[in-house]
């Protein structure tokens, strides 16, 4: 039962976490969006991939969902005395996350050999692959300016309202074959509930996916991140506002048909079922908040029946 | 009073930080090898550079006498995790250091600017210069085979015999004018008790550099980092006995025959007096082992002094 998955940053890897726990080790890939990638004091940092990875790896920090469990902050402290910004929050285990991608990338490794061997070495049984190993840079037009991705996400907490999405150099990226190869053997391929327009949304632009998705006969549902009108974590409730979407499980329907085969919704949007069945879809409705490990098992269980009932029928 | 001392780590830290503490602030430059920097994971690490600006910081772990004060290892040991060798010691707060510092050199800063901007963000008063902004890095030769210098210094606890030294590069490097100024201006020249071959050798060895202290009328004295026959930190010792010179303040007074006016010795080699004057020095016998600030200081005010006394004859 071979699985792929697609995520961003905190929710989509609660899922994936979810996953590996109710699959046998190794069956489950998660592609995982680069596009937020940024360079700090010339360190590489792949704020998704590392989310995931510590996700997956069970080390990630459970009060912020990013972030290592424990985590001290002594580099970034001594980096403010030097004069420098310190709002990303880099923690000093974190740190060396970062220092070795860089050195190992400079060392004209992939990012996907990169995240393969760091990975490993966390006891990852899952794999875990970026989207591409080509750079891709998110920048927001917002009423302030262009913003790129960290600087609105971290720096400026999402306050601005986002007007618009450029993928800086998506149009030159291709997919990996690593990535390919995954999408065409998966028996199943789960968007987790991560932001459908900076999250999935690079994902799907990177050409030659949705190409390689169409390609694929295994059932595609997905995991709705707005639940109740709001997104459990982050901006993409504002965010697909004030991009003109529906600010509903519906409206991320809305973004994905023509892919998907079937919506994963939340009990609270029970209301949403006929309208995203109108859009061609199968819809689960159940309890879609991931509050531990528990929840993230069981709904990861009841998103790969609900698929595996579509090749069923 | 303008003093220009030259120092390599431990040992020519602390009687840098005893000069700073008795001079008018601004009135020290410390020129310091750079012969063992190196990089690790793409880092540029100074060894030297950051023992004295750490020390002058007033920062520096007064146990090893290099690193930081209640220093953190989790970046290395999360490092370490991820299946690298970890026989450098690098703290979470010095990592801070060497990632700007490798950030800065990226964007084409000299590496005698970023010194400077480090240590005055660390309110250091005195002026640190590396010999060069040009690199050079020390190899060993010895029964093993060469090694690369901090491969012999720290994971090899400088076990192996030297049997030669090269400073690959050397020949290449040119002093910066920040060198040339501070050794033209200065009105006393001090060598640091530093390591006659590793860490004072170097940067007598960059072109231009002698001659600008042949150039230069005033007074040079050293502090001989050999006392009783031994040398008080780092392998001196063994390494002057293995590569011909005699393990002695006099050994050390030899190799610095025709550029210095005079040698501070400790008291429990008073005997060495009369050999040292006969090389053409002259020679202040003092308590020349630095165990507190206090005796920085003094050794310091003694060093100057024998100094001025050179002039006032």
């Amino acid at each position: 039962m071979k699985v792929c998955a697609f995520a961003g940053g905190v929710g989509g890897a609660k899922l994936a976490a979810g996953l590996q726990d109710v699959l046998p080790p190794g069956d489950l890939t998660v592609v995982v969006n680069t596009a937020d990638d940024f360079d700090l004091w010339g360190l590489h940092i792949c704020p998704d991939l590392d989310t995931v990875m510590y996700t997956l790896a069970g080390i990630s920090n459970p009060e912020t969902g990013w972030g290592l469990a424990g985590e001290s902050f002594d580099a970034l402290s001594m980096l403010e005395r030097y004069g420098e910004e310190t709002w990303f929050k880099l923690g000093d285990r974190d740190l060396a996350t970062h220092i070795l991608r860089t050195s190992r990338l400079r060392s004209a490794e992939t990012l996907t050999e990169v995240t393969a061997a760091l990975s490993g070495s966390l006891g990852v049984e899952s794999t875990i692959l970026p989207m591409s190993d080509d750079p891709v840079s998110t920048v927001l037009e917002t009423p302030e300016g262009r913003l790129e991705f960290q600087e609105y996400f971290v720096r400026r907490a999402q306050r601005d309202e986002v007007l618009g999405v450029e993928l800086r150099g998506i149009e030159s990226t291709r997919p990996t074959g690593a990535v390919l190869a995954a999408i065409s053997r998966a028996d199943t391929l789960v968007f987790c509930p991560s932001n459908p327009v900076v999250s999935v949304g690079p994902i799907l632009a990177v050409p030659g996916i949705r190409e390689a998705l169409a390609s694929s006969s295994a059932p595609k549902v997905a995991v709705s991140p707005i639940v109740g009108g709001r997104a459990l974590k982050g901006p993409a409730d504002r965010m697909l506002s004030s991009l003109g979407h529906e600010v509903s499980a519906t409206g991320v329907a809305k973004m994905y048909v023509g892919l998907l085969d079937g919506m994963v919704v939340d009990r609270i949007d029970e209301e949403e079922r006929a309208g995203i069945e109108d859009l061609g879809m199968r819809v689960l409705v159940t309890e879609s908040v991931m509050r531990d490990a528990e929840d993230r098992a069981r709904l990861a269980s009841e998103t790969l029946e609900f698929g595996a009932g579509m090749v069923a029928r």
